[in-house]
């Protein structure tokens, strides 16, 4: 078991991509048969995947998602529509193949693995104590570090928890500082008093945990969940791997922005695949530098944003690996 | 041949989509195992296609992009870094299979059909005399007639044309208002003195064709393109088949612009794939009501961002048809 101040050394002693792979992409991308920069973020995607693969003509054979699901003792504080037996219920669903993001999966081509981390014993309410104490909190964190496997060309995050938009505002709150009113939305569909409620929640979570707020780690274990502290390892990992991440929906960027909070360039491996209908998202996202890929309304979590964001990949990729030069083509260039 | 008369009742008498299929999938969707709306645009996505094709169970089965290509007089006042010959080389590029938009129509498994215009007969450079008569004109919008088969499940249309953004921005500006200096933009890469000379000759159209700008069409015959003219009737011919249709850029949307003009809900069957890098594409989108998929700053026509929007298609159209019920999951629905 690693323990808190080792997790803290990680954080801090970050491997950087391979710039000239990098700069290989670019240099082919302008003799490509098309005006230069003309493919815009499609360009820039190739060129950050070769960085962090550490290749001039980047892969997109081994694409994982891992959902990691956890449950929450705010629950207990109505702040979702749907019982937290649906957590257990929905890691079922996944393992039959019923939900959205087996679809998704096998439209991106994508192994999809679903990890769920004690489902029967949730976190604490963090308004009454820590959501979690530090040994929880880090078998949590090891449990996301040891799910990313060497060699993944690509690894998409996403989450399933009952009550955890709520968990994600507090996180939000505690480290970009404003008030549960700021960050906490509406989730999987709360009415007005439902999200009163989850204001509520947040606002007494950050006064409990006051004196924990300057420490990102602290944030994370006190007003945290389980998913969102394996997110984070396996977010950190990925790039001790040289893995790229995409990270998925409003709960999947809070749990990585302990990270960012920690160092800047933390999250240079990861692209946001999508910025939520979820209210605080556009803010988080911002708040920590992260441009999103789409821009579609969903705020259904369990990476289904990540997976719908592949194809864009695989595009990019196949332009770059598979486009004429202009030479190869006959095709004149710029007066 | 068509008359210009024929067209404009064409244009007037369209015919609407299925309400019914798609209240059909409204239903289904909100009984699937996630919060009712949280695939946010992919579940208006299903309902659109629905519409359309007229089925509560869409298909995504025979999906065509058709480039059409043409040239334009205007080119030789220097509105591009590119030399008119490219339009050509560029569709032989199509041919063999090296350009971006072959890439990006095998991943999204669709067809992709070229369509070249008399490519040696360019159009009349529009600051001296109409762009084209009406016997080309009308030619132009029949062979975008002609290119649509009926039974698609979706068509994508795209350009080339050295020169047609100059074009696209004039007729932006003879439909909706504004100047040159409102609407043209860099295109495939003019620096300041080519964006300038853009601006001069859309100005000089509209000076020039000022009495033909109350009628769309004349807008379209007088300032417009071959290729945009067949783009035009190719998304009426679209409507009368039931075709949904994804409109690509700048260049395409402007081309189906006049339809718009003419009557309210012409492009009701239509989605905007993108909203492109190219100065005027946002205002155009919103002035028609065009919600954009996708904005990853492309500027490259050749319905190259509708092709890179068909797996988004494809994927709500999978979790659609393949997510489970609550009830077949045996996940508990909202309390």
């Amino acid at each position: 078991m690693i323990s808190l101040e080792n997790l803290r050394t990680a954080c801090l002693d970050l491997p950087l991509g391979d710039a000239a792979a990098a700069d290989a992409v670019r240099r082919r991308q302008g003799a490509l048969t098309k005006p230069p920069g003309s493919l815009g973020r499609l360009e820039q995607l190739v060129a950050w995947l070769a960085c962090w693969q550490g290749r001039m003509m980047p892969r997109l054979d081994r694409v994982e998602i891992v959902v990691f699901a956890g449950n929450h003792g705010v629950t207990a504080r109505g702040v979702s529509p749907y019982p937290a037996a649906v957590t257990q219920q929905m890691v079922a669903n996944f393992e039959a193949g019923g939900a959205a993001i087996n679809r998704l999966a096998a439209l991106g081509g994508a192994r999809l693995r679903v990890v769920p981390l004690t489902l029967d014993r949730p976190t604490l309410d963090f308004t009454e104590a820590p959501a979690m104490d530090e040994a929880a909190f880090l078998a949590a964190i090891e449990t996301g570090v040891a799910t990313v496997s060497p060699g993944l060309d690509l690894l998409c995050l996403g989450e399933m928890g009952i009550g955890n938009t709520t968990v994600a505002a507090a996180l939000c709150a505690g480290l970009l500082g404003g008030d549960g009113a700021r960050w906490a939305g509406r989730g999987a569909g709360v009415d007005d008093r439902g999200l009163a409620r989850k204001i509520d929640t947040v606002d007494a979570g950050l006064r409990r945990h006051r004196a924990m707020l300057a420490d990102p780690l602290q944030v994370a274990r006190t007003l945290g969940g389980h998913e969102l502290a394996a997110i984070l390892g396996a977010v950190l990992a990925a790039r001790r791997h040289h893995v790229p991440v995409l990270l998925d929906g409003f709960v999947c960027t809070a749990a990585a922005a302990p990270l960012a909070r920690l160092a800047p360039g933390s999250l240079d491996h990861a692209v946001l695949a999508h910025v939520s209908a979820e209210a605080g998202h556009r803010a988080l996202a911002a708040a920590l530098g992260l441009e999103p890929l789409l821009d579609l309304d969903l705020r259904l979590g369990e990476a289904s944003g990540a997976a719908l964001a592949i194809p864009l990949l695989r595009a990019a990729l196949a332009c770059h690996s598979g486009m004429a030069t202009f030479a190869e083509a006959g095709v004149a260039d710029r007066n």
